[in-house]
């Protein structure tokens, strides 16, 4: 059991925020794996950005203590259980990785990264050839950042507000557990790794949610708590992939239209159909649908199990994937539709009420399950006046952040990712309008980003 | 820092529940230092009563485990550490014990008991002169027995049920505290000692009231905790004394009347005036100042620094004793009245509010500061079917409990006690109508005893 107040008030030099290189989400191994066969000379560029500028977080965070933590996982290698765990892999009915993989895994190492300031913000960059897994630090580096901030809050704490803290953040988080067993066809992922509080909290909050929840805990993205906890390990791709191919494929509009979909004949070919889970929101879901071959699009409404929504509003994507399905001769109550942006508890109900009898789904719960302390702290309203320059209500200071590590440049060519959502597009700006003519995507409705 | 949950889900059988022969209410020591010097060969029998009968404790609680608690204890003996704490008390403002009291401190050993079964509850006694220290079991028996109802119950529990359960205790506590932060002249003492949930809760309570209270928190009865966390440890006397006095007195109605002052007399031969608190009810508070003749009344209206409630109802009461000191010349102002009778926060405040412009106050707070965890069980209401012949709900379970240990015998005669609450009458209810007579006592009403 974590006794999170002593933890919180006593901190040690050597609590590590990361100690395991399975300490990341699921779809880290698969997509190195993809990228080891399929893109393995490429050169990628990945950067870290805060989206939550109200966090100063070099002012926040130390930077003397955030490279010695992410020092600490360049001397970090898979365990001997950690590679067996991973080449033993069949959640999936079938052995996932093939020897050659394996044995990839058993020798990574990350690579050098870069860390400078840029006026109030940290910028960290890891650049190299895919084969060096230069994409494993995407969570490692978030999670990392993330818990510094954390502490740096925890740390101007009395004993009581900690006690208080994280009291209130477990009673909160069993009373949304409660109102989704209410819903037992509810089935729940924890995504929150990215987002976590701590890696502490994150591990706790699985702990109940397997507890509480029993069998509608379909699994934790996070491969090492996967393994500690018995559970299965879930995640697939991200827009990494898309994102690669149609940066490589740039400025040839026709080629860059086309390239999301190269991702998905790859992936078919070496993950079977649990894992085919479709990501089609990189340059907008519409442009995704709209250019698709539709020879193709039978096919992947056959040989895919679902897709992942991650931008836009998740009733609208949801309604069409469904006619979507419909349009193509299958019966999308056989199909799986993955919600995973931003959900609160209430979301999830409502999400589900609306489609279950529509479609399966399954929801990946981030952070608003590892990361929820709004509330929690006794003087919540007061504000947090420790570190010169920060501005910030304590409920603010223990909010989450919406941080996030992309694809930057591949092969000396700057990228971009335009989700169905404006704020959450990422990339050169200066490439945006050429990106919209190509995908052509008009006037977009803007959502509110918050985690 | 105490991790509540993992000293549920995880019970140590070295886990001693009483581990200090300190770990006792303040009066105790001031009571056996009287004892010695006035009473020290009378001959006392002490009784456990357990008021709350809905708790069939001989069906939770193991009896070979009640024994071996209670054996520890007597294997314990005041350490240098404590007799050097003893030997130094100055906090009234001039050195307490004389050196042979403190002597008798560094050689208490506790005596030995008798435990047997009475159908569903346990009777625990112990006899014997007070110069034995007979009296110092009194809350020890009753914390033993009061924290193995506890681990009889948390056992049953999950670990998310055991998380909860501390987490919301923790949130509610805190938010009584905050209320009584609102008022900064209210003065509180933690009285829960004989009530808690556990040894450890009642630190831990302890601590918050420290932390978050400052100087609202006068101090605490349990003297082990008053040297570990440095406060004041308080509490003066009991209704043993007065119950001796007038047990010896029996059958003369004149003597018993007259015996409760010699009491009053002796107390402040051997203490100071800040230790000097009158507790009136044990024969009713009316017959207490009916009886008294007025050169006493006029003394002690002026050598006693103020007295404590501990029956009947607490604004009366208090009104009575404000009349009692302006018909006896003294500012009531000056004075100090001490609530002690099962407080709820919002009592404290009433009371507060009521009497602030008339007397000083002390609010001396049991159960519901140190075993309150009505609605935190996260299944409340649900029955806890876990023991045969016990049916109460979690709730219920997990209540505190109105368990008292009381003289029944002095010197071969039979006591009784007849506070101002019919309900709080301990005794042979066979003595119970001459008692009325003697002490003139008419109807009463009735309150309920909740803690």
């Amino acid at each position: 059991m974590t006794d999170f107040v002593s933890r919180a008030l006593h901190p040690d030099g050597n609590d590590w925020i990361v100690r395991s290189l399975l300490d990341i989400d699921f779809y880290k191994p698969n997509m190195d794996y993809y990228e080891a066969e399929f893109l393995p000379d490429v050169r990628v560029t990945y950067g870290l950005i805060n989206r939550s500028r109200q966090f100063p977080l070099a002012l926040m965070v130390d930077e003397a203590e955030f490279r010695r933590q992410l020092d600490h996982v360049r001397g970090l290698t898979i365990s001997s259980t950690e590679a067996a765990f991973l080449s033993g892999m069949d959640a999936y009915g079938t052995r996932l990785f093939p020897e050659r993989q394996v044995e990839r895994f058993k020798k990574l190492r990350l690579c050098e990264y870069k860390l400078d300031r840029d006026g109030e913000q940290y910028t960290f960059t890891v650049s190299g050839p895919n084969r060096d897994a230069i994409s494993w630090w995407e969570t490692i580096a978030m999670c990392i950042l993330l818990e510094l901030k954390t502490r740096a809050v925890l740390k101007f704490m009395k004993r009581h507000e900690v006690e208080i803290l994280y009291a209130r953040a477990k009673d909160k988080l069993y009373n949304k557990l409660k109102l989704l067993k209410q819903y037992p066809g509810i089935r729940i992922v924890n995504f929150g790794t990215r987002r976590r509080h701590s890696h502490l909290w994150e591990k706790f909050v699985s702990e109940m949610f397997l507890e509480v929840l029993g069998p509608q805990l379909s699994g934790v993205s996070n491969v090492l708590h996967a393994m500690q906890l018995g559970v299965t390990p879930m995640g697939t791709n991200a827009h990494q992939l898309p994102m690669q191919h149609v940066t490589l494929a740039y400025p040839d509009p026709e080629a860059m239209r086309q390239a999301p979909y190269q991702v998905l004949r790859n992936w078919s070919s070496i993950f079977p159909q649990p894992l085919r889970i479709e990501l089609q929101d990189a340059y907008t879901t519409d442009a995704y649908h709209r250019y698709m071959p539709e020879d193709l699009a039978y096919e992947i409404a056959r040989t895919y199990r679902g897709a992942r929504q991650d931008s836009g509003d998740p009733s609208e994507e949801c309604r069409k994937q469904i006619a979507w399905y419909e349009r193509h001769g299958v019966d999308p109550r056989e199909k799986l539709y993955i919600f995973s942006d931003g959900l609160t508890h209430m979301d999830i109900v409502k999400l589900y009420l609306e489609f279950k009898d529509q479609i399966m789904m399954s929801f990946g719960w981030g952070t608003n399950a590892t990361n929820d302390f709004h509330g929690c702290h006794p003087d919540a309203d007061a504000m947090f006046t420790h570190l010169a320059g920060v501005t910030l209500t304590w409920d603010q200071a223990l909010s989450g952040m919406s941080l996030v590590c992309k694809v930057v440049e591949v092969n000396g060519t700057r990228a971009v990712k335009l989700p169905n959502n404006p704020k959450k597009i990422t990339g050169d700006q200066t490439l945006v309008p050429f990106y919209k003519v190509v995908y052509a995507v008009g006037d977009q409705v803007s959502q509110e980003v918050l985690v």
